[in-house]
């Protein structure tokens, strides 16, 4: 063990072990979660070379290897409850995406959904036992969010009782599911439907796109791989061009809509119930978010306490770079949101398991609010982790740029979340519609519930960002609830500026449409806003749930320089619309630097306690013992282009060259 | 062509060709130019495959090949100026660091500095023709920026008149010169020199480390690759370790400091002769700062010009991307970046001939100012580049993933130079010290000249951040030269409220380099405030060399658009400052908005301006012709993975679990 780590383990002020368990939810989690861990890490099954090492066929060869191991041992373990799988699955590809994941993810549960009883019979058990591979092709290489600009047509046939589906352009080429390029032998396909002359809009269906047996293409199907990406070099993302497919008519996913024998469309009877699964994989987004960012900043802060460089007073040993301010400045506000971010996931978690109670019972009142919020936390979350991960690389020097820091595959393999699942820009204006529809049901005088409540206020008492001289300025710097109530109004004006600039946009001959494109920046600031006033709150709440003393303590602290951090980077918010005069703008600039040195003694017990597993880690940066400097030399030895001595290249180009000089 | 492009096109305002020789300083540049990238482009000798479709090995291979051409050809063609070989090699490698940068830019260089006359003899002309190959292995495992902290030593024994050079530790193996895991056969090594007792600090050594004729590593020396990176895969960035490597007395770089055969040591005359590389190095990273900014937003600008998605209006055709403000609040002040840092390179350079005229006369006063300007300028640029990369890859959506669009790559290649040749926020500390020792001067009545001469004035004019109202608004901001203005009281009063934490510091108990760095935020951000104001500034300037109406027009757009979204994004500065009114900070978010409409029409004449080739940018979505989808297509179906229909993990892992289920 490294003795510069040892020794800041011996500075913390409190309970590591406790601190695990809070954010586990419980310690009986943290006993089953190091359990599962404890099954793969141990397992020589899935033992396996660092993917940096290996080519792209071979990163894909060995990920579905494990993948087909870790399906079996699943069973194997009797392992079934969906955390623990999504645990296991954790462990097994240490947070990388693999070949199955669309099938696992999407095709079981999307024929769960909306396949009818007989169509469960046929797919769902072949499924269910890797017969039936499959992915789920939305996407097309011309069309993302927008599900109505999707151009795949599946025409119906009455003569023959049958679907015919085209890729009637290249743009309209199924283009990025996952499992897609090599894997599946089957995909639900989404395509425009068209019958007895009209569109019906877009429909799913199955469609047999490989041989069960040979796994060669099927007739009318050009099908594979859409290339290397940034990250993501396990998956085979695939494209799928289908050229007059004919597919039976009970191969459309028929629970809701239909299509009877003849041709006639008969209309599902809700839109909200596809509704569900986005909220979900939204809010587990929020979760994923705060593991990347935690790992980042395990890595960061550990090699932070091991790194000696220059000088803070002359003549005096190398400090641990963790004891320069500007050090500190990057990595504990990252911290601190890397706690924020887990207590929001928690939270997103619990709401959607009650408001998913509350759907099954047919009460959608909670759904609206929870999409919203969904949307904007996951584009808020996955924005400051994205550069969060990447402040965290740069704050490790050169180091963070090689492999073997993790660092590089932590923020490839997690950027995509900001475009996935709902582009963050598109996220945060869908946000914004629902935060401006409560502003005008407030204005009319309903009164509003739930996160947006505070609207109500707004309505009382109308905000003049104008007049800042005239907000009296009540707010503690030093008190939580203060600082809440100040993160909320920000919201609240922020909210009604970008109303104003609706308006305004309306009376300057604009059409509504064009006044709201025309303000979506203002749309997107008030969304950014209401995200963050939720996340201090949330905070702020989950303090309230911590009995042990020291835990409060520190955790207190680093929500305090989490709702601090955000009125300083955003100081021109708060000063703009008069909620902070400018002697307390400069106060919480000292504040921070306060907090930065309170939480020195513990920044390395703080990211200890997130209690990830080296294996899972993965980073001769992180490591836990602080050893990093004799596992780099070993690591890099390694390396493929140390099997010889000499590299080819040396007789065939460079020493030729001399003679021809 | 694309018809959406070429309307774009259609619709600019100004003359393309005659911005694009501005750019390139002017019209026989371009010319010049032009004719250097077709004898590359034209070469089949250099064509290559993909980078992305290949393994590491083969990626160090195929650069290899091609920097052996390279040398042949530049010779062949007579290419001898500086700038013109650089930009020879930017086309050969398009924009990627190769296995000979360190040779050609470090070791040759180094040699011409440092060696004596004999030196000269023994090595320049070898290493001329390739027959050594050399290195500069500065940095260790365990040390970077720090110089005094490097371990390697070089001990002189005079019974043999040899050095004897060791490693003595693992974090003391020089670790990351590039070019040294396999290409070069010699290395400038820097080490402590010991002799007769004593330790005279880093000096620098010709090191031989594999054989001439074999390319084996000599005996001593244990060196190879240090492993994969985020980028810079065609770099064989290496690892050296020496175990008592016994080395001629003559192979000490001795034109300055000396030691005789019997150990004297004999110091340097001057210590600042090292200085204007590293000026020069990091004036040439702000024009790759620029270079790097200018590609990504090309590639966006153009792919959200033919890219549709969503609805604006509903019922209407999907609109071009590029009509969303969300999407121009993007990309705009990117591009107005982009122009900045290419005008502030220009200017960079131009400084730099200037002063190193005076320094070759043996006038070093400007030095101090163009060292700190370049440090900070270099650590602004290349940070701000940085994220802006990333804003432009991410405003792709999910095509902005894939490695055709060339963004993962331009970010990869592009990241470390906030690290390299000085970690950036050392660079701002730089920067900060002589800002706060001018500060100290202006108050001690001595008149400053140059980019800190308005410490001056905030002499004078003793600014008190606290009284907002007390300071007239006298700024317009639509005036650049008001807006320059406000930008250089904003630095004034950061670098006043940086020197009164420290002197806050120092009243509290504080040692002087304690005081320095618990204020060290307060310096960044002032260093960060002063690079801002010289940017404004030069940009500002450089609008009054431009005669052609059309281009002034559109070029006082961008600096306007870059200065306000400076002040946006910053606008706690100036409303704490008193600097701008409530009211301005208002109409400053509403000018930004309308700027943006007014660059609509020119966005892609604009990024055409920069004119870089097809090949060298060699983006399927930044194409010139706009043919975006049909490249796509075509480059998936060459991945490596579409080499076979069935991917041998089918046989191998999942047809064989269908029957273990």
């Amino acid at each position: 063990m490294n003795p510069d780590i040892t020794r800041e383990r011996k500075n913390a002020t409190f309970d590591v072990e406790k601190l695990t368990y809070i954010l586990d939810g419980g310690p009986e989690k943290t006993k089953r979660r190091r359990e599962i861990e404890s099954l793969v890490f141990s397992d020589p099954d899935f033992s396996e070379e660092d993917p940096n090492f290996l080519s792209r066929s071979d990163r894909y060869d060995q990920a579905v290897r494990k993948s087909a191991q870790m399906i079996l041992k699943l069973r194997e373990y009797g392992i079934a409850d969906p955390e623990e799988i999504y645990c296991y699955k954790k462990c097994v590809h240490p947070d990388r995406a693999e070949p199955l994941d669309l099938h696992l993810g999407m095709f079981l549960p999307t024929l769960l959904n909306q396949a009818t009883p007989e169509q469960m019979d046929r797919f769902f058990m072949p499924a269910w036992n890797l017969e039936i591979i499959g992915t789920y092709a939305q996407t097309e290489m011309g069309h993302g969010t927008h599900l109505r600009g999707l151009e795949t047509t599946a025409t119906y046939d009455p003569a023959t009782q049958e679907f015919v589906l085209n890729s009637p352009t290249i743009s309209s080429i199924k283009w990025w599911p996952g499992g897609l390029g090599k894997t599946s032998n089957h995909a639900i396909v989404l395509a425009q439907l068209h019958t007895l002359g009209n569109c019906h809009g877009i429909h799913a269906f199955i469609v047999p796109i490989r041989d069960m047996s040979t796994h060669i293409p099927l007739p009318g199907i050009v099908v594979g791989d859409i290339g290397p990406k940034f990250g993501f070099s396990e998956v085979d993302n695939g494209f799928l061009k289908l050229e007059n497919v004919r597919l039976p008519r009970d191969n459309m996913l028929m629970k809701y809509a239909k299509v009877e024998p003849d041709g006639t469309y008969l209309k599902p009877p809700s839109a909200k119930l596809t509704y569900g699964t986005m909220v979900f994989i939204r809010s587990l987004i929020v979760g994923e978010s705060a593991r990347a960012l935690s790992k980042a900043s395990i890595i960061a802060i550990r090699y932070s306490s091991v790194r000696h460089q220059s000088e803070i007073r002359a003549g005096e040993p190398e400090p641990q770079i963790l004891d320069y301010q500007t050090q500190q400045y990057k990595l504990f506000p990252l911290l601190a949101t890397a706690y924020a971010f887990t207590f929001v996931g928690q939270y997103m978690r619990e709401t959607y398991q009650r408001i998913s109670g509350d759907i099954s019972n047919g009460d959608f009142s909670q759904l609206p609010e929870l999409h919203a919020l969904c949307a904007g936390l996951k584009a808020f979350t996955t924005w400051t982790t994205n550069a969060g991960i990447e402040v965290c690389r740069m704050s490790c020097g050169g180091h963070g740029y090689s492999r073997s820091s993790a660092l590089p595959d932590i923020y490839v393999e997690f950027t995509p979340a900001c475009t996935y699942e709902g582009e963050n820009t598109v996220m945060m204006l869908q946000t914004a519609r629902y935060l401006l529809k409560s502003y005008r049901q407030a204005k009319d005088g309903q009164q509003l519930s739930g996160t947006v409540s505070y609207l109500n206020d707004a309505n009382l008492q109308r905000v003049q960002p104008q007049t800042v001289a005239a907000r009296p300025t009540v707010v503690d710097v030093n008190d939580l609830s203060s600082l809440v109530e100040v993160y909320k109004q920000r919201a609240a004006i922020l909210v009604e500026m970008a109303a104003k600039s609706i308006q305004q946009e309306l009376q300057h001959r604009k059409c509504q449409e064009d006044a709201w494109n025309n303000s979506s920046i203002d749309l997107v600031r008030a969304s950014d806003a209401h995200c963050h006033y939720v996340i201090v709150k949330l905070f702020t709440n989950k303090l309230g749930e911590i009995g042990d003393t020291a835990i409060h303590s520190v955790l207190s602290t680093l929500a305090l320089l989490y709702a601090l951090h955000g009125i300083k980077n955003n100081s021109g918010d708060f000063l703009q619309a008069g909620l902070l005069s400018v002697p307390q703008v400069l106060q919480v600039s000292v504040r921070v630097k306060e907090l930065l040195s309170q939480l020195r003694p513990n920044a390395v017990a703080l990211v200890d306690s997130f209690d990830v597993n080296d294996k899972r880690l993965n980073s001769v940066l992180g490591r836990y013992d602080g050893n990093v400097y004799e596992h780099l030399f070993e690591w890099a030895r390694r390396s493929p282009l140390n099997a010889t001595e000499v590299h080819e290249s040396f007789h065939k180009y460079l020493k030729p060259l001399r003679s021809q000089l």
